[in-house]
């Protein structure tokens, strides 16, 4: 165990850099067999010791925890565990990157992305594919979303993710590897939305025709 | 108090990477009972050793300073003092951050914003509050920012920080974690006001109206 | 050899670090005269280690390959071994840095941009050339790119670069040095193609006309 | 000699991070009394070693040089000494940033900008002061920007710094401190500059009074 606890620590220094979880935000859990691996609430993602880590069993029972009586299990125990249920993941994690956030802005209820290579990172789809993310409303308290959560996770089978409106987005993998490499992926086509947003908008009102088009039609 | 000298000058790396502390702009002040460490004015924030360090009460006497007789202590010293003494702060931040510097353009006399997951790492607030931030004029000297620097802690009860018009932002916590944490969502809700600012210019002239009523119905 | 898999190792992380390289995509073959060294295919590029390497001839044999059964050699291999044939290129880099992505989206067969200092960094080009690099459609398999990408390098024999619609661009270089050094180049100037377009906007609405006819006369 | 030679190694690796010397371009030279140390040309600047520096005399004599017959001194030689030698300058940086070049294509011969804290930064410079930066046009050779530089410096005598359209700035400093902390003040500058007249646009086109004012009117 003490092994996956040292990779939560090192995931969440990477996560910290890479925008994903500043503010405590943001994290990630880990399952082995039937046992998981959940980082504690409100510390800093980016300076976490194994010996802070819970474990948890899949349906939410506190296995083992930290000496230090003062820490609590992450606000995203029951997200993380629903995507561990539902999908059999291996891992999931939790970003509050500002580009899922502003994603979230210029969709209604799904998030689409078609015709980007970066979409071929995703479990099971390819180029030509339109990839779709379920977006649920946030709530004032974290574990509120579980129900909601749920029920993305329900109705849309071939998704991977979820974005939270104005928040973030839930990613999981059978693994932590697909998990962190699906969120790299999701990461960077959330980004290429809102770019591709700010370019039309420019196009639309200044540039030749041709590239405006250009634009356009693909 | 030589671990504290330390962690800020770790801390002055990090801001530094954060882009809150270039050209030797920004910088932090922790307490430690009655004494505050403080940083030397004027040197580069990613390059600071621990013998440079001055402690100060909250008074504003000079308890203790470096070796080194050109240094003298941070000229943000009143400032970090006001908070320390009028919310009893265990910490106080000053950051250039570019996006809190940007977020001043876009408000009057105080930055506002609702309904973003990372209002919820600000002391006391919830995902729907309206959390505000007054802002005041910046002044030739640093110093001469105390008397309305001050008025805007008395006038916010609440608040957490100040920013200062095309300059930066004051944020402070009970320990030198709080202000961190809260220093960095902070942050990112200056960010994402300058970035949703763009958007929404963007989309009232160019988006098909679902997308730019999401915008602005939110 | 071991020399060579350990530097492709560290240009991985380097690549990730730039964002050229997340997501498992991306990264860069190096040729020590007869033989190519080549990463695994969907592996993270930022933790690789020198024995998940392979060495392939430049006709496509496998040479060697890494003790573990899973790996494959990466997708990117026929396009690489396209630019080692052609160009006799000695190392070739994919990168799938937004950027290039998005300058994908402002132009139609050409990739054009002139009078920028960066361009000087490209093998053959001053200051005054009208640097090109020509665009190639991508394809739902990376391999079905090798014949456009052929065709191009054939069709614009000053070019060190090729770029793939939505998707990244192919650059190389007589050495790894090279390759590196112009592939900095080329997403400088495809970041700066990108932003010239947003200020162009900008300046084309709201600009004093001073300042639209600098962007424009320039 | 030999720890200027490591500090302009260490600072080159900073500098590359910073995205001022990406491509072998930028750089920075460090004066020792009448001695100049310099790196070579066109190798990358964040993987130099100390041996790989020569030392020239203020007239440009080279004094010493690397035991590698191929390394020849950077292209910047004779632009940085006109900095040493007008200014008694005690370092001077390259930097290929580009906020400074984006900020070059937004005014027609002076930079200019007013009522930014960063400006404070600068050698001599207050808040409310009026920073002016010349613009000078790029030539095909870096060596031929010589005339045009010193011309500038002699006709700006309060300027810390030149820009060079299209491509990049010098800044200087009494010594490498100071050189690198106005070249990070002057970086923030030019990017504020930018994104200031982003947000201008966008103000000007779709927001509400109030905050076109607020941007106006300050």
């Amino acid at each position: 165990m003490s092994s996956t606890a040292s990779l939560i620590c090192d995931l969440g220094r990477d996560f910290y850099r890479l925008g994903w979880a500043t503010g405590t935000g943001g994290g990630i859990c880990i399952r082995d067999g039937a046992q998981v691996t959940i980082a504690p609430s409100g510390v800093q993602k980016e300076r976490m010791t194994p010996e802070q880590m819970f474990t948890v069993s899949i349906a939410g029972e506190i296995l083992s925890r930290p000496d230090d009586p003062s820490l609590r299990p992450s606000e995203c125990t029951s997200l993380f565990l629903a995507a561990v249920r539902l999908r059999d993941a291996g891992a999931v994690i939790h970003s509050h990157s500002i580009h899922a956030m502003l994603a979230t802005l210029l969709f209604e209820r799904e998030f689409e992305i078609s015709e980007l290579e970066m979409i071929k990172g995703i479990e099971g789809m390819s180029y030509h594919d339109r990839l779709v993310v379920p977006i649920i409303e946030n709530t004032a308290r974290e574990c509120d979303l579980a129900a909601s959560l749920e029920a993305a996770i329900i109705g849309y089978p071939r998704t991977q993710a979820v974005l939270v409106r104005r928040h973030g987005v839930y990613v999981w993998g059978r693994d932590w590897k697909q998990a962190k490499t699906q969120a790299e992926c999701y990461d960077y086509l959330f980004r290429a939305a809102v770019e591709m947003h700010k370019l039309k908008g420019v196009s639309d009102a200044s540039l030749s025709s041709r590239s405006a088009e250009s634009l356009v039609r693909r």
